[in-house]
């Protein structure tokens, strides 16, 4: 019964404003969100416990349900509900537990994730209204939506994305990735775009919208972009969206 | 012509993030949004200028559409756009000028209100989203929206809400007030009440909301409120929503 015990695993549905984290993963001397859960759970769990994110977020990008796993020790006897309740109050209000359920053991929220959602929110107003700032992009001189479109189009399906994501150091081996769905929806000033895709690279979701934008405020050829996705090992796109409009809307298992 | 010139009065069209200043009014070494317009203002009115709100909001309470005048300096000719610009400029993001506009001599952004409309946030989930703190009112226990609509629809019309104010040194010499519509519109655990009237009292659409929450939640009976409502010199009620979830949404003249 004791080993039984020993693999309560916990999957986490969490959001967090990114605007005060520096990103999810955890770093010496960092204020991230990985490291302000572990402090919670060490407090709660009353031993150091790791939690593994569905992957990282960069500082500034928000998460409306990004997913996390832990290992309860085997001598807690938490509920879900419990876990959630003492958690939240260990965290700032910046970062919420919006739900925890149990788990197997063969769980992993990273390697088991199918497939992400991500949302990118856009203000073409003038004057980006003060409850958006750090929340959205503010591209004040307004864009072709039609444009928007055109380009995002050219994303959906399989394509070898390398050329659309930053270097992280290693290169990455894989950079084939499959976008199912990009949707965007127009409110007045406000532009949401919506991927869905089975995997992201690093910094992609912020590199497609800003190719996007660039060809839509005319500052960059679609065709520069038509060309990037079919020959990918012949350059590189450089202009990323910034961090504060995007945000992780749910994990796919 | 000097004399025409003198007289040039603007209108500003307001939105701020209550949550990072200590209220609208102007107050010694106070962090509040009528100071930062006020040093906006002199830098680029190059002199000092006062602006006159529509009235006051608490610290904490936002603003979507709060109005005040200005006059121009007689030297200044600068255009609407210029001045939304440049105070722009010299502002933090969390006040934003949305527009500017030319005004009579006569108009006045307090005494020429005729009405006002606010809204008020609750959130009545077990968790509040990160993105909603200090933007609305956390109910975890849940309430029952019906009661909440009872109780408001007894504030609708004319009524001496003296004992739903708070006292602000001098006593409230005319304390009569018409509510024309209070709106409430649920969903999921978002609950938005919309209060429209000819003017409020200090913290009265507080105080209302919490008059309305706290039967809802069944630790008041509805008939308090109707009694002090019918019999305002009776007594005085005492519980105020926080400031976190009030919204000045407009100015009406």
């Amino acid at each position: 019964m004791a080993a039984a015990h020993s693999s309560r695993r916990f999957k986490l549905t969490i959001a967090y404003d990114g605007a005060r984290f520096a990103g999810w993963q955890s770093q010496a001397g960092g204020n991230t969100v990985q490291d302000a859960i572990e402090r919670a759970l060490a407090v709660v769990g009353k031993t150091p416990i790791t939690v593994h994110g569905s992957g990282r977020t960069d500082a500034g990008v928000h998460a409306l349900g990004q997913i996390a796993h832990f290992d309860a020790p085997a001598e807690s006897n938490l509920t879900t509900e419990t876990w959630v309740r003492a958690l939240n109050s260990n965290l700032p209000p910046s970062i919420r537990i919006l739900r925890a359920a149990q788990a197997p053991a063969s769980f992993h929220a990273r390697f088991s994730a199918r497939g992400k959602i991500y949302r990118y929110e856009l203000w073409t107003g003038s004057v980006l209204p003060p409850h958006l700032f750090q929340r959205a992009w503010h591209v004040p001189q307004g864009i072709d939506d039609e444009s928007v479109r055109r380009v995002l189009e050219m994303f959906v399906g399989e394509h070898d994305f390398r050329p659309f994501s930053a270097n992280r150091g290693t290169p990455t081996t894989d950079s084939v990735r499959q976008i199912s769905r990009i949707h965007c929806t127009r409110s007045g000033d406000s532009l949401k775009i919506t991927f869905q895709g089975n995997g992201f690279l690093y910094k992609m979701v912020r590199m497609l919208t800003g190719a996007a934008v660039k060809v839509a405020l005319g500052r960059e050829n679609e065709r520069t972009i038509r060309d990037l996705l079919a020959m990918p090992k012949s350059g590189r796109w450089t202009h990323v969206a910034p961090s504060d409009g995007l945000y992780l809307v749910r994990v796919l298992y």
